[in-house]
């Protein structure tokens, strides 16, 4: 681990860190906001896991979490969204290959070797960020877009690891939407029954944990009805049992203006749960 | 004008407008923020300059600004930093030309015919802003870096004009630095006398207004002692007995980590003044 950047920010640190990953066989940047608690004691951790193009920058710079983890006592972890680098496959397109990880451990050349975004955010990454810095076994999870697909998965896969879970704007249908398709196609080959691994909407009903989902979603978000579809979700949370809080927000669109807006009610919810 | 982004945010509106600047002769585009009580009644504005290399994004996007806006009910507006555009004259490097107008009036080649970010700024976008949104007549200034100093010396040149002004880590003394150096040799010519008229700690003493200046310093900023000089306005000040509050702020740099910090306490500073 290596730290890159450094600034203070709302009484703590907000850094940028780099290590060389052995789930994706390449290094790889993480933002790490230190609020000013973690001088004191332990904290829990909330993971972020951002949107299609994005990299550890975009959440650090743009969503003012700072302010909210400084409140609370809570460290924020945003790691970059793919493996990156000349060595890595890539491919055309922003939503697909680097920059476009989807947080899903590829089966198919020539991403296998590489794309293990799961591995990585819920196995090394935890275990790295837990011996590295000061803090409780207490773990929360949210993310954007992709990302907010990405930790939905995340927590629906792994009972007990995390405490809480919520998302913005949630791919939460990967395998009906055409972002998903393209890239399952991509990362998991053409058997379709092995996607549903990797989408929440399906993994809900086989649940063995009943851990709340937070999901905020903008009405007037340009991908609401193409590649988003909460109501999918709703739906099958429904069907299931499995406790869902939905809130639809009017005229909030797909940008870090809505994360901004509603990112304090979300660590509000971490922290609940995260602090005993 | 025109407007080319709006999004949802804390309630409000940030929207992006570009307009065709008579000032400056060319196409400026220019962040405004309306926070939801525009919807309801005339509001104040505050302007914000930005620094070195930034355009119309950096402030609405990194700052986190809205919500202290909105909890106020003031209206920000952050222009680009200087004329831009294919026609327009430019220089290599960071700190000079596009990007670089340091807010003053060019009487030098290339430089007069279109960069005149002064006038712009205190005089042609208020007068659209007010035309345009429903705002009181109430207005208050700040700015970061080069924007810092184009904020004081905007209120200093201007009495009457501004209710408030305040700068984070600014150019206090550009007569005295490399950066107002280069500017101002190619902006104003060789006659360091006409520099004095564009630099704070020189128009204190001569300010027929005694608008206190608030001044926020991070102490960790890199370019604290060859660019900044903020003691220079404290003497300056003092001097001439002109109200000035200079914080300085330890372990702070010269980001936006910066600015997201304090920028609440500067709104509420402005909000004071305007909010009658």
């Amino acid at each position: 681990m290596e730290r890159i950047e450094r600034h203070a920010c709302f009484g703590g640190q907000q850094e940028v860190w780099k290590h060389a990953s052995t789930s994706l066989g390449c290094e790889m940047r993480l933002g790490v906001y230190l609020p000013p608690q973690a001088t004191q004691r332990r904290l829990p951790v909330l993971y972020w896991l951002s949107g299609l193009t994005c990299n550890e920058q975009n959440f650090i710079t743009k969503a003012g979490a700072q302010r909210y983890a400084a409140e609370h006592g809570v460290i924020l972890v945003a790691p970059d969204t793919s493996p990156r680098g000349p060595g890595i496959a890539d491919a055309d397109g922003y939503d697909l290959g680097q920059g476009a990880g989807f947080y899903v451990d590829a089966t198919q050349a020539p991403w296998a070797s590489h794309f293990r975004m799961h591995d990585y955010v819920t196995r090394e990454l935890p275990a790295l960020v837990e011996a590295h810095f000061r803090t409780t076994d207490a773990r929360a999870i949210s993310g954007h877009s992709m990302g907010g697909h990405g930790a939905l998965v995340a927590a629906l896969r792994n009972p007990g690891r995390y405490r809480s879970v919520s998302a913005f704007s949630p791919i939460v249908a990967p395998t009906q939407v055409p972002w998903g398709q393209k890239a399952f196609s991509a990362y998991l080959g053409d058997d379709h029954e092995a996607w549903k691994a990797w989408d929440a909407h399906e993994l809900v009903a086989g649940a063995s944990e009943r851990l709340p989902l937070l999901v905020d979603q903008g009405e007037a978000d340009e991908f609401l009805v193409t590649q988003l579809r909460p109501l999918l979700l709703q739906d099958a949370c429904d069907a299931a049992g499995h406790p869902l809080e939905l809130r639809m927000r009017p005229g909030y669109d797909h940008s870090y203006y809505f994360i901004a807006t509603f990112i304090g009610e979300h660590i509000a919810h971490h922290a609940r749960a995260l602090v005993d």
